[in-house]
C-alpha cells in the first residue's frame, strides 16, 4: 500500500536481490500476523500513528493473555479497552508490566509516549454518571502523549455553571463533551467555543432515554457547526479523534 | 356527575316534580347532542372552562359547517384548529361572522372574552420554523383571554441570544418553549427559570429527527426540573395547558 | 443573573469598594462550589425555589456521602431520589440526620418545611404496581411543602372506579395521573376533571408495552386537553412541576 | 381437505369409477383457477362461510376487471375493498351491476344476502376522523348479511359521552371500537361492555402517533378483559372477524 | 349504570323507602371496596360475566395475601396470572385452598365452576417454548368453565403437520393459535380453519425477533381473514376472549 | 488481485518487459475508468461473472445516459434497474438499441446472452402487488442466461394454493419467494422445499406492515432452515444471488 | 405430497390392497410422531436431505432427553443447537453417545456423516467475538458433511486484511461472512468475491449496535450484489443454507 | 463573555466613562439583533471564527430577503443552505449580488474569502446519488477559504476502487467520507487513512435503509478509529466541522 515500499520491492525484483517468487510474496502478503483466533495488525502503528488498541469485550482472558503478549512484545505500548475489574483479575499475573484503571476500565502495558507539546484536551461531562466515559476518553488521550483537561458535572439544567468553563477552554484545539440523560450540553458547548466539539451520548437514564438514544439524536441534531458525533458511550472513539486532530 | 344537580334531581323525585321516568331519563342522560357524525359536548364549558375546540383535520368543509353552526348557536366562542387555508376558503361563506388566522391554522367564531388581568404568557421558539406551532398555541391562548408575549428565533446556538429572555419572563406564571431540530431549549430554560415550562417538540428538522422525534425524546428526558411535555406540534396542548395553568 | 445583584456589584465598581479585578472576578463567577467530581449548585434554592435535587443513580455511596454533606451544610433541607436500600444502607451510618423512605427510593436530609396552605395535590395511579413512582411524586411534593392525597388502583378496566374520583379531587389545583399498561386513565382524567394533568407513564406492563414506551404514546396522543406528560416512571419530575403549579 | 370428499374420491378410485391417473390428479389438484396474475380461490366461500374479498390495492384497472368477471362469474357476490374513486372510475363501465360506496371505499358486485337474524353489531368510532374505517367494517358487515349500528363520535376526552352508549349496545355479541389518537376508547369500552371487544387503530392523528402506532400499542395493552386487535386502519378485518363471531 | 337497578333505586326514592340522602349515596357510589392501595371490582362478574382476575407481577406478596382474602370471601373463584412459584411459595400458606400450576405460572382459590357443555377450545402452539402462554390461556379457559384441547408444536415448518390439525378442530367454536419465532402459524391455521382465530404472539426467538416484535406484526398483518391479535405472551387475554366468544 | 496476473507482472518486471515505474503503475493501478461523476468497473464481469448493474434511482437521464454509452461501448450487455417509465422517456433516444421493461422498470442494452442449459427459476410471489418486484428479479435472471418460471398470487392465505407448487419446482436448484403484508409464505415454502429459498419482503400492506418491516422480519426469523433474506423490494439482489447459485 | 408415494397408495387402493378406510388414513395421515408436547418430523430428513434439527433454547432438559431419544432411534445423526453448558450438563448421562463442543454450543448425537468432495466452505469472521456464531455454523456443516475453512478475525479496521482472503477462498462455492459492530465486512467480501456470501449479523457491539441491528441494516443494504442475510446470530441458518447450496 | 471585553466595560464603569445604567445595560445585553421572526447573531463571525449560516428550509423567501439583507450589510459573505431551486427564484431579483449553486441548494451573498493555504479537504462519496450532500458541504468548505477536492463514486462495492484513492488524500488534514446504502465506506476509509474522517450518512436507499437510518448506524458502529459522524444529509455541518479542522 506504501507506494515507497512497493517502489523498493519492485526494484528489489528487478535487481534480482528478490526471486520472483519472493516478489509474489512480499506484493500479495501484508503485514500482520495470525496467531489462530486473532490477526493482530502490527503496521496500524505505522499507519494510523498510534499503537492497535483491543477491545476487551468478548475476549476470553486466555485470548487476551496471548493478544497482548504477541503484540507488547512488537510495540512499545498496548492498550486493552472495557476490561472489567473482573476479568483483569484473572489475567494480571501473567501479562508484562502494566498499569490498570479501573474507573476507566482501561490496561496499558508497557509505557505512556512522553507527553507531546499540544495544549490539553477538555474532557467535559453533563453529569457524575458520564465520569466512566470521560475516563475511557481520557485514558487514549494520555495512550497517545496528550494531556487531558478533566472538567466534570457541568451539564446545563444550570447553564451557568457551563459558561466559565468557555474561558478555561480557550486554548485548547479540539473539546470533548460527554452527556446522558437529554443529552444537551454538546449543543450549548458548541453554539460558545470556537473549537470542534466531539460529542458522546451515554446511557446514563431512564425511560424514555432508550439507553443512550436520546442523547445520541439530540447530539446528531445539534443545530451548532462544528459538533460531531460517535456512538454511545464510546469514550474511546472519542478520545482517539481528538488525539488526531490534536496532532494536527 | 357534579353532587349539587344530583342532589336536586332526587329531590324533584322525592317531592313528586319529577315523575319516576323522567327521573331515571334525567339521571340516565348526560347533556351532550348528535348530530349524526359528531356528538358536540357544550357542557365542556362548565366542566373545563373553555368552549369545546374542534380539529379540523380530517373533517370535510360540510361536517365543519354543521359543527360551527350547531356549536356557535350554544357558544360565545368557537375555536377551529388545524384548519388550512384551502379547507377554510370552502367554507367560509357558511360560517357566521369568524377571524381567520392563516399562520395559526387557526379559526375563530364568535368574539373572544376580553383580556384576563393575569401576567402575558411568553411562547417562546428556538427558530424561526417553529413559529406556525407558537401562533397555534398563541390562538388559543387568545380565545381563552389570555395575554400573549411572542419571543421568536432565540435558539441555544448562541446561548447568550436566550439568556436576557430570562429577565423579560420574569413576572409570567407559566411559560411555553417551542424547539425543533435537537429541542434543547426547554432543558437551558427550565435550568434558569423559576417557572413550570411547556414543552413543545416540532417536526422542523431533517435525518435523524425522525419527525420530531429527536426533540420529543430530548424533552421528556430533561434534567431541569419543571419541565412538562406535550406531543410534537401541538401548539394547542400546550396554550390549553398554559390557560388553565395561568388562571389559578 | 439577578438584575439587582448586577445592579450592586455595578455600583460597588463603580464606587471603588471592588477593585477591578475583583469586578472582573465576581462578574465572571458564577455562585457554585466544585467539589472535584461534581458542581453543587447552592443558588438553585432561589433560582427555582427549591432545594437541588441529587438523582442517586450512577452515583458511588462514597460520592453521595461526600456531596450530602456538602449540600447539607448548606441548606435546611435535601432531598436524594432514586437511591436504592441496599445503596442506602451503606451511607446512612456517615450521613447526618434524615428520613428513608424505601417505597419512594427517596431520603430527606434535615427537615421538611412546614405545610403550606394550598389544597392537596391528588396523586392517582391506575394500579397497584406504580405506587412506588407516585410515592416518589409524593416525597418531592412533600419535600416542598404540600399535602399529598393518595389514590391508588382506580385504572379504567371499571371506568366506574375513577368517576367518584372526580368529586375527591374537586378542589385541587393541579392532578398527578400515573398509569403503566396502557396509559388510559390520564386521558380519561382529562376528559372529566377541570384541573390541569400531569401524565406520568410507567414502565409496567409486558410485550408491546415496550418498557413504557406504550403508556407515554397514549399519554403524548392524548385528545383531551390540559394533559401534559413527562418522561416514563418520572416521579420527580411530576411532583416538581405539580409543587411549581400549585404554588402559583 | 374435506374429509367427505376425500372418502368419496376414494370409493371411486376403489370401485373404478376413477382411474388410477384421474384420482392421482383428483388428489392432487386443488379447487381453485388460475387467471395467469391472480389465482382465484372459489372454494373459500365453502371454506369461510363467506366470499372471497379482493383488495384492490396495488392493483390495476384491468387485473380487477378480469378477477371480477371471474369471480362474479361463480359467486354470487364479491366484494372489493380499498378502492378509490379514482380507481372505480376507471372500471365502472366494464363491470357487473354493482354499488359503490365511496365513503367505505368498497365495491360490491352481485347482490348482498338477506339480512340474518343475529343482533345488529354495533361500530363505535372515537372520532369523526375514523368513520372511513367504520364504513369499511361495515361493508363487509352488510356483505354477510349482518346489520349495522353505526355509533361515532363518542370518544373519552369527554367519557360520559360513552356511558349511555352501553345501554344501546346491551344485546349485541360482538361489538367494534375504532380509535385513532390516543385510542383509550376500546380499554374504556372493555371495562364496561359484556362482550367482546374488537378494536381498530387507525392513523389518525399526527406526532408522537406515528401514523396509527400509538393507538396500536395502545389496545395490544389494554388492561380490559376482551379486548382483541387488528391492524391499523383495518375496518375489513374487524368486520370480518365480528362477521364469524356474530355468526356463532 | 344498570337501567333496572337506576330504575329501582328512582322507585324507592320515590315511595320513601329511601331517604333524600341515602339515594343520593346510593346513586354516587359504585360497587367496589377499597382495601387501600388497591380498590376490588367484586362487580366485575356480573359486568363481564367472570370473576375479576388478578395479575401478580409487580404485587408484593403480602399485598397478594390481602387481595386474595378478600376477594374469595366475595366470589366462588378467583384466578392470580403471573404468579412465579418463588412468589407463590411465599404466600401459599396464608390463603384459602388454592390450586397453583406452575407451568401456567397461574393460582385458583375457590372452586372451578362445573364445564359448561360448549365444545372445547382448542389452544394450538407451534412450539415447545411457546406452552407456558398456552397454559396460561387454558388456565382462565378452564376457570370459566370451558373444555380445552392442547395441541403442542404444530408449526410451520412443516406445514403438513399443520393440516391434520384442521380436521380435529373442525367442530369448535374458536381457535387459539400462539406463536414465537416469525409467527406464521396464525396465518396458516386462519386460511385453513372457519372459526376466528385469536392469535398469541409470543417473545420466544432471538435477534431480529425483537423480544416478540416479529411475531406480533406478523399477526397484525395477516392476510387471513378472520385472525385478530392479542399482546406479546397474553396467554390470559386470549383465554379471556376465547371464553367470552365461545359462550356465546 | 488476480494471482496469475500479479505472477506475470512480477515475471516482466523481472525480465526488464517492465520498467521499475512502469511495474509500480501497473501494481498500483486496477483497472477502471473515471468519467467525473461516476467510476466503471469494467472488470467486475471478470470479478462477478456478470456485467455490472447500473442503479438509475437518484441518477439523472444525463448522467444515465454517459454511464450506458461508456459502459457498453466494452460490455455486450448492460442492465439498468429502478428506471421508470418517465426518466425512461427522456434518455431512450440517446442509447443504443435496447429493451425496456416497464413492470420491471428495467432496461437491457446491447443482446441478453443465450439462455444456459441450467433449470428455470421459480419466481413465487404472494399476491398479484408483488408482481413489480418479481418482474425486476425475473430481468437480471434473464440478463444472466437464465430461464425464470413465473408462479404469482400463490399466498397462504389459503395454504393449499401453494401445496401443487411443490411439485412444478421440484426440479430447480433455488426458489425466490416474494411476500409483502405478513410476509409467511418463505416460511411456508421452506418446510417444504428442498432448494435454499430466496425470501423477498416488499412494502406491499399498510398499517402495522411499516413499509415492509413486518415481512422483513418475519423472514428474518423464519423457523424453515435454508431461508436466506434480501432487502425489501430488492428483487434485483434476488435475481442476482439466484444466478450465482444456479450457475454452480 | 410426494407424487410417487401417492401413485403407489393409489395404485394400492384400486389393487384391494388397501381397503377405502385404510386409503383414508394413508392419505389423510403425514408422517410424524406425536411425543405429547413435540411433534418430531422424521421426514424432513427425506424432505430437506437432512436430518431434523432441535433448538435446545426454552426447552427442559428433561423435554430434551425425550426428544433425542427418539429421534436418535430413527436417525443416524440428531443435531442439538444453543445448548448451553449448563444444560448440557443435566442431559449428558440420559443420552446416547454424542459429541457436545461448548463453543458452539451445539450436540451431536450418533456420527456424522462421511466428508463430501464438495469444496471446503470458508466461514469468516470480522471479530474475535463472533467465534462462537462461526462455530455454530461450522457444526452444521460438518453434520452435513462438508468440511470448513475457518478464517477469523479478518475485520475490515484494516480492510487489507481481508484482501489475502480472497486468494485462499477461490474455489469455495458460497462463502459465510459473519460480522457484529458495523457489519460492513460481508459488503466487502461481496464486491470481492465471485461466490454467493451469506452474511450473519452478530449481537457484538454496544449503544447505537441496537444488539445487532446494525450489522443487520447494514448487511440487508448492501450494495455488493450476491448477498443475502440471515437473523442476527443465525449461525445455524447459515450453515444449512451453505450446505443445501454447496451440495447442487 | 470576552474576558477582555469584560475587563474594558469593569475599567469603563470604573473610570467614569460609563455611567452605572449604561454599564447595567452593556454587561446585561448580548449583541444580536432582533428583526421580529428572527435574531440574528452577527458575533458568531467573532466566535466561531465564521459568519452564520442561514437554514433556508421552512422560511418563506420574504422572511429569508429581510434576514439576507440584514445580514449582508454587516457581514462580507453570508450562506444560505437548503434552499431549492424554487425558492430561490421567488427571491432571486431581491437581494445583492450573489452565486447561486442548484446541485449544492447553496446561495452565497457577498464575495467568498481568498483561498487559504491549508490542503484541500477531500470529499469522498460512495455513490452518484450522494453528490448533492457533497456540493453542500463543499460549498461551506469553499466559503471558509478552503479548497476542495471532488472524489466522487468509489463506493466498496469495489473495494479496490477505493485503494487508489488513499494515495491521492495522504496530504489531507481531514477527509469527509459521505454515503449511503449499506454506509461502509466510511468504515473502510477509516481503515486505511491517518487523518480524522467525518462521516456524513445519505438517505439513498430503499426499503430497510429507512431513509439513512442503516447508513448512520453503520457508521456510528464503526470499528475503524478516528470516524465521528454528522446527522443524514447534513453536508453542512460535515464541512463546517472540516473547515474547523482544517484551519488548526
Amino acid at each position: 500500500m506504501n507506494i515507497d515500499k512497493l517502489r523498493e520491492t519492485v526494484r528489489s525484483i528487478k535487481d534480482g536481490s528478490l526471486s520472483a517468487e519472493e516478489g509474489v510474496e512480499k506484493l500479495k502478503g501484508l503485514p500482520y500476523e495470525n496467531i489462530d483466533f486473532a490477526r493482530l495488525d502490527h503496521h496500524r502503528a505505522l499507519r494510523k500513528g498510534f499503537p492497535e488498541v483491543v477491545y476487551a469485550k468478548g475476549k476470553t482472558p486466555e485470548q487476551l493473555i496471548k493478544i497482548i503478549k504477541k503484540m507488547s512484545a512488537k510495540n512499545p505500548a498496548v492498550l486493552i479497552t472495557r476490561l472489567s475489574y473482573e476479568k483483569y483479575k484473572k489475567l494480571k499475573e501473567d501479562i508484562p508490566k502494566h498499569l490498570y484503571e479501573e474507573e476507566a476500565s482501561s490496561l496499558v502495558i508497557g509505557k505512556y509516549p512522553s507527553l507531546n507539546n499540544f495544549p490539553a484536551v477538555p474532557v467535559i461531562t453533563a453529569g457524575t454518571s458520564d465520569i466512566s466515559v470521560a475516563k475511557e476518553a481520557g485514558a487514549i488521550l494520555k495512550a497517545t502523549g496528550n494531556k487531558v483537561r478533566e472538567i466534570y458535572d457541568v451539564g446545563v439544567s444550570g447553564v451557568h455553571r457551563f459558561l466559565d468553563v468557555v474561558e478555561t477552554t480557550r486554548n485548547s484545539r479540539v473539546v470533548i463533551v460527554i452527556a446522558g440523560m437529554d443529552g444537551v450540553l454538546p449543543s450549548v458547548a458548541g453554539g460558545l467555543l470556537s473549537q470542534p466539539v466531539i460529542a458522546v451520548p451515554t446511557s446514563t437514564g431512564y425511560g424514555a432515554n432508550f439507553d443512550g438514544l436520546a442523547p445520541l439524536l439530540t447530539m446528531l441534531n445539534s443545530c451548532a457547526p462544528g459538533v460531531v458525533t460517535v456512538n454511545i458511550d464510546n469514550g474511546f472513539g472519542a478520545g482517539f479523534a481528538a488525539a488526531m486532530i490534536n496532532a494536527l
